[in-house]
């Protein structure tokens, strides 16, 4: 109390994030206070003084403790809500745990299967995400340490909600594989089981950064899936709005209120970002956005890949799929 | 062409923001084109790798070349084709000449006034914004260099719309004085015609920056008028999300459509970034944000306040009026 | 081994320091590895790339792993060893450990006081300096919490040796009143054994930057002391030349040679960067700085006082006396 | 005068080098004067804040407005000074002109030939560095734009000093064949006068950073010549102590006074760094540098090398001889 440095004092230590090659997002930290390296990727938790604690993998923020909320509610609500009843999930990636915590929220839920290939990142994860240690304990979740695409391709069983995870589809990035036209065709499609609903990330969806990957993810999916809904949200700790997108062969016809129903029948707890005006809200893209979806051309296959700055190594949850 | 330096080299100069005491942005220069200083502030126009040609006034980005049409549509275009037949239109600030040049593209507006109190800004934009250089040489505009406060309040003439291009309001800062409640109420209400609308400008308005004075413009306004209608977009060299408030006593009830038909019929040339569909996303705000506006009770009178981080000395376009 | 990150990467945290308002000096950082407050300053001990451990206080390095011998091996040998047999040493300040470390490699010393105001910097230094533990528990060694300045004039000893291990002299700083002529007369010299040696730290030495503080402590000791060298050296971690001046009022007579002889047979272990041609050199100033040395005519008296940038609080060791 | 603004705001542009991969050093802004790009390398002229006008490579400074003295007298006086009587001299590289400046300061020179490879840089060091367009056109210069080895090689004149103000040593880098022992032995040797001197800048010579190429280039030198005498000063806008080498078959006699009488005698103005003591102690290396260049086995042939970060592209003068 005598002290009178504290917050007015200028801050000596940083997190800087390259976020292409000319543009930085800086924050000022209280600590490093886990660094680890697994087989792929460097990975560390940072205590940042704007987003709290920050899980960064190869110099990439890919979740940030104030704000990741708004990425795993978008990920995984709609999805689940459109869906007349879910029972069973599985997740490609999503290491850091948030993922299985937002889906072990519906009470439908029996099972949910997050396969990630980085074992040393789910364990980071395990050990210093406080947040998603009841998740990680749930009897429901069976966590296969694999490569995503393999694991699909040998399993038996289906699933109602197939989530994609994964870090941005780049030439010769670790996940590209997991955002082709025929993986969606013969690998995720044939694992859904009727009326099954599939979701993933889908990279930046700003007004300049929905041109990197978005609109191409978008219209690969429009080749395989007859219902396909694109929607998008700003993270404060991207500095971006980032996107998603849903797709089914069965239509989405749950209005702003059903789905307000369905989650207040279905979940443990409130949402904090996601309802129903905010996902219609959110599935309304601005006129510029719209336009280039209207007109993308490009679809993901074995041959093409576009690519996204800097986030070759890790960006989103599985890096190495 | 045997140079093999160019994009993939390390950048060098930097402009450096700091959007919170913790937070900063930055983007790497091609060149300081202009400095200058007014009797309030100083001034710069830059050539910054990410975003164009950037206006920065006393350290804040003002507004910069490749999205600026973001925040200059989602403020002009929403309250002129909410009005029915708007020909006169005034400015408070605006100084940088871009809401000018939008509002100019509409065909019924017979007449602008521009009223911002610092010349050497206007001058300084006059002479450097190329991109706005027609606007200021066109014949309805009427330029004043006067305190936006003061002149509308010696003014026995009324508009049709009226619109608020100035710095967030702060406790102490230049703009506070015209946020307030009995300003809305004495002065602006009294200069607009039958029909009349009014919009503002109203600060960040992301998932956590809301709270700082979006909130507390939204419920000051709504203390005054019968209609309000809060509105917001991400503006990607902001790093935020931007809000702004839109009031009347009549009620608005232009749909999506209504609102493209009538943008094609009045405006010249085709918007950007808005259109009726735009416009109902960005007013359609997300949950943890309807929440604040709706529990809001703070209005801002002559004795009250908020503090919005380092935005005190100009942050928008007239930062002394 | 199979990992491809490592050394090559981007570094994303940072260390960044204010050494003026237009010049910034950053290090990589491994970790944060301790933070405090005490009553008068903050305290961090970081682990930097360039540098190693790094002491910070208030956002100004103190001291860093890889260099401080450099400071350090300065600021004790010269004086020790230009003694005829130092047994008695006083240190105003030097509450990190490192001057208390060196002196206690004479053999000829017997009893070292080091007394510095803030205790818990002195705690935190003895807690995580490993490389200072064994001088901690020295038992030649008498640690006092108090203002140097009230020790020396309560105390009624005298001393072969005192050493002014303290932060800049600034007008309104904690440690001024160290180094005015009033307090050098009245009581330094009063507290010196016959052939007594004073020595202080004395700023920073560059070419630009001797004038900041050096030139005038030289200056004022000038006027108290028969005999006054100022030497310098360049430490890579402070980005700047350093300064001290030793002063006595019996002659300097040892040569380079007669250094050397003395310190092999006086000191335990071998310095790392001063020997008696690295004194030679050190103490042969540039052009630029004797001139500016011999034409200085400000002393620091309780009146007078000039500012050196950003060391208000706690540049060098003990900020608070 | 009413402005508040000025000196005490906080900084928004800069510059920034990266000297090590993990360590950075940053000026702040007042405007970049002028770009280009050769051939070879980009060319920047800055105006900072702390240091002046700044000449960039590549990346790297060059050359800054207030302390390039302490480099250029520190190259260029001592070799001419020990020379008894200095006509003719040759610059191998030395295309920002002040090498050529300074040594046209001495009355004993008729003849200066310059030797750049990279003609848009010395342009652009004619065009904007105000402070050597005398020296641009004094008649006594004559530049040449070759390679200067190639040059050396095939003139038939001989020079009383041969002067290096070229980019470091880097395997593989574009200076690299201009400090090889054979170099050495059978070109420049070959080129000079009888009691010829030959001197070159050698790159960082710090408490650390003279490992890099400094020991090196004294070791390959004195394979070659009888008398070789490193030195080295401290220059601030380096953030290093910057090392030269000087070496000649005629042994060095020139005391310091002597040193001062000549320049007295021979040369136009006063140096403001350099005289007789200065060199004096520049020439008495500290302890840990003494011990490196005792010890150093490394040679520089053709098919050795060593690397020194980030210098690859353009550090010191003529980076594509």
């Amino acid at each position: 109390s005598a002290h009178l440095g504290g917050d007015g004092r200028r801050k000596s230590c940083w997190y800087e994030e390259e976020i292409e090659q000319d543009l930085r997002w800086c924050f000022a930290l209280n600590s490093i206070l886990h660094t680890g390296a697994s087989q792929y990727q460097d990975i560390a938790l940072l205590d940042t003084k704007p987003f709290g604690k920050a899980l960064v993998i190869d110099g990439k923020l890919q979740s940030a403790e104030i704000d990741e909320f708004i990425y795993h509610e978008s990920l995984v609500h709609p999805a689940l809500l459109h869906h007349l009843n879910p029972k069973t999930v599985f997740i490609m990636g999503g290491g850091e745990g948030s993922t299985a915590r937002e889906i072990l929220r519906h009470g439908t839920v029996e099972k949910v299967v997050m396969c990630d290939i980085d074992e040393e990142v789910v364990d980071f994860c395990k050990s210093y995400l406080v947040v998603n240690r009841e998740a990680f304990c749930d009897s429901r979740l069976h966590l296969i340490i694999n490569d995503a695409r393999a694991e699909l391709q040998t399993r038996q069983d289906c699933f109602d909600v197939i989530i994609g995870d994964l870090a941005d589809p780049i030439e010769g990035g670790p996940c590209y594989q997991l955002y082709t036209k025929s993986f969606y065709e013969s690998t995720v499609k044939t694992r859904l089981n009727e009326g099954g609903v599939f979701v993933t990330q889908a990279g930046p969806a700003g007004v300049f950064s929905h041109t990197e990957v978005f609109s191409c993810i978008y219209n690969t999916l429009r080749q395989v899936f007859k219902y396909v809904v694109p929607y998008s949200a700003h993270i404060p700790s991207y500095a971006d709005t980032w996107g998603w997108v849903m797709a089914s062969d069965t239509p989405f016809t749950v209005d702003a209120e059903e789905l307000d129903t369905r989650a207040k029948r279905r979940m443990k707890g409130e949402n904090r970002y996601l309802d129903g005006k905010t996902f219609a809200s959110a599935s309304m893209l601005s006129k510029v956005v719209r336009k280039t979806l209207a007109k993308e051309t490009q679809v993901y296959t074995e041959g093409t890949a576009k690519f996204i700055y800097g986030h070759g190594a890790g960006h989103r949850s599985q890096p190495h799929a």
